[in-house]
């Protein structure tokens, strides 16, 4: 008998037949004989409807005010999928955030989660209840609701899966798991069985959203096995777990797990910035201040004391991001910027580079090959970046997914 | 300044600039120098869509689970309608009827009040904030949600107001107050401007649905000066309070303040039933272990050892009783049932009736004059009521009205 936490997000239980394929989704692991716990998020369109109502009244709501009406979404779910397995006949309770035990800061519409009272839930489960939990809710000690941010529930499951101790962390989704790269984009992308936390938490940066990244981290701090998985099929999904556990289980070790992209970058260059100490600090301590979140940087060796600095920076942050640079360019002198959106990231994702220093080397020639030109580079311990052109991005992903070996077997 | 709970029924909160007026109206009086908590309902036909939502799922929903579906309906309410206040730059937070400190029994859809814990809206109004509270649902011991029955969120106002010693509970709904009868049939209906506990009660009991009754009497019970008043105008309404006041008030006494009627009755007659001890508490006894409401009932006197009992019940109790009659007739020997569906009950409501007694004779002399036969007939100290023939219910309320002096002076 297992301990099992499982989560479905919004598209899973977006209707009355989706919610009951849940329904009997649960109901058939409790009669397996395991005890249950289930986080839902809103159902299907619901949090957008709610923010659109929030927006007929106000442009500027309350973070507060906001929590309260967002907190519905998740207790139209939890009542819903109750009644639904009551239904078939199973003893089943629902609990908000706050009644589940989960306590926040008090922060607004993007609280953490400070600690877990998980004593209610452990009742309820001794007297062989299927507790259902509001995904992306939380309580403060004021006594108010507040929610954790896109891709809370998915916290909210991994966090509970913590604190009751559970032996897996099943996290549902409308995809079967992870993939070595996007299967739209190259067609032998295959589902990995494995990955660790810190991989995945890389290709969570690099564009790939099966998972929430803070929860990512919630797991790999104690340790919870997360299992990534269809709600529409029965498959063995992706299990990220720990580095050691994949080591032991592992026959063969890959360099690389897995190929990721984002298009959604833009590269900003400053040319022939004066080589004076501190300028780089004031330029990015200046786009931190304004919330601009710098991903790769690299700076040039002076010549005749100038400099070129590039960056990159999230697309949504490009017109914020041009107007700082417009106000802080007196200090910059002679120096031009230049912002470049035709640009885009590769990224190979592995522990496997960790003991082999050749992967960058290996990456860089298999590119080379192919005619790609590489703009930046940019290396982590189990990651390495290249912005390439925008349109060399989809050969740029195939060739490296061949070239590392990833296809179908 | 005064310490005031205004109450806006669904309807008043339907969509967002229904919610901005109610909004204006809210901040208009603080700034008269009052202090306000404010009790909504679910926004428009939210509590039906939401019951329609949960009938796609089961037939039978546990009643928990069901009031925690229900209690998102004034969640929505309570934190738009505090987003729309806070534009408006007045300090304000919206409290689920849990956060609000109202404790209920373990009953789910429609528990009852038991204890109001005012301390934490004490001490927002204290901060000069708005406070807006969720009417209809409340929290039991277990911690759950709980809903307080249909019309609730007048129940939810007027308990507030008696744990607050507020000084007025305004519950705004569509209507301008209580009229002494319906002015969709008598064009001469007057608003009235005080009326008694007592009397609403019976008014509400015979089919003028302004507040909920149960409301009624726990205004009676505490001494809440309620104002039933329009939310789409500023005229005042109708102070519903106790006998005393009115007294003291008013100059000249009215014998009677309202007409009312109901169409929604059926009469039972129960021909030529055995004059036998406990026959009648043996019927009685068994409509009521059904849930069938018996309204009036009159028993002729025993001719040869043989009665007829007639009784009046709601129609939608008709087929249960028709069943139920049907099960035990063989006690009732050679007794015949029948049933008329073409009744209606007419009423006089007035605590003036209570010093003087000709106020029955003047009624059955105002219907008689006009050739309208009574079928029943039933008293309380404030309330007579007649069942006549449908097709006569207008022309009686008619002339009851005009016969008593109720119209526009």
């Amino acid at each position: 008998m297992a301990l099992v936490v499982m989560k479905f997000g919004g598209s899973s239980v977006a209707d009355a037949d989706k919610m009951k394929l849940v329904a009997s989704k649960i109901t058939a692991k409790k009669n397996l004989g395991n005890k249950i716990v289930a986080v839902v998020s809103a159902p299907g369109d619901t949090t957008d409807d709610l923010l659109e109502m929030a927006d007929k009244i106000t442009s500027n709501p309350p973070a507060r005010e906001m929590d309260m009406l967002l907190a519905t979404g998740e207790m139209v779910s939890i009542s819903l999928l109750s009644m639904a397995i009551d239904a078939l006949n199973e003893k089943v309770i629902s609990l908000t955030g706050p009644q589940a035990g989960i306590l926040a800061d008090l922060d607004h519409t993007r609280s953490r989660i400070k600690k877990i009272n998980p004593k209610k839930i452990k009742d309820l489960l001794a007297q062989n209840n299927i507790v259902i939990v509001a995904g992306f809710q939380a309580l403060n000690r004021k006594g108010d609701f507040t929610t954790l941010g896109r891709g809370g529930s998915d916290l909210t499951a991994v966090a509970l899966a913590a604190a009751l101790d559970a032996d897996f962390c099943e996290i549902y989704s409308d995809v079967d798991g992870v993939f070595t790269t996007d299967p739209r984009l190259v067609k032998e992308a295959r589902k990995i069985d494995y990955i660790s936390y810190d991989e995945m938490l890389e290709m969570a940066g690099s564009g790939a959203q099966v998972l929430q990244a803070r929860s990512v981290e919630v797991a790999k701090k104690f340790g919870v096995t997360i299992h990534s998985r269809s709600t529409f099929s029965d498959k063995e999904g992706t299990y990220i777990i720990s580095e050691e556990k994949i080591r032991r289980q592992k026959m063969e070790e890959l360099l690389v797990s897995g190929v990721t992209f984002d298009k959604n970058q833009v590269k900003f260059t400053i040319i022939d910035l004066p080589d004076i100490p501190g300028i780089a600090a004031n330029i990015f301590g200046a786009l931190a201040k304004i919330g601009v979140n710098v991903d790769m940087i690299i700076q040039s060796a002076a010549v005749d004391k100038k400099n070129d600095i590039s960056f990159t920076v999230s697309k949504n942050d490009m017109k914020k991001t041009q107007l700082e640079l417009d106000k802080i360019s007196p200090s910059f002198e002679s120096a031009r910027v230049v912002c470049d959106e035709h640009v885009a990231k590769v990224s190979v994702v592995g522990i496997g580079m960790r003991s082999n220093p050749g992967v960058a080397a290996q990456m860089f020639a298999l590119l080379s090959k192919k005619g790609i030109n590489i703009e930046m580079i940019s290396t982590s311990e189990i990651k390495i970046s290249c912005i390439v052109d925008k349109t060399d991005m989809a050969r740029a992903v195939e060739e490296l997914h061949k070239g590392f070996k990833l296809g179908k077997k």
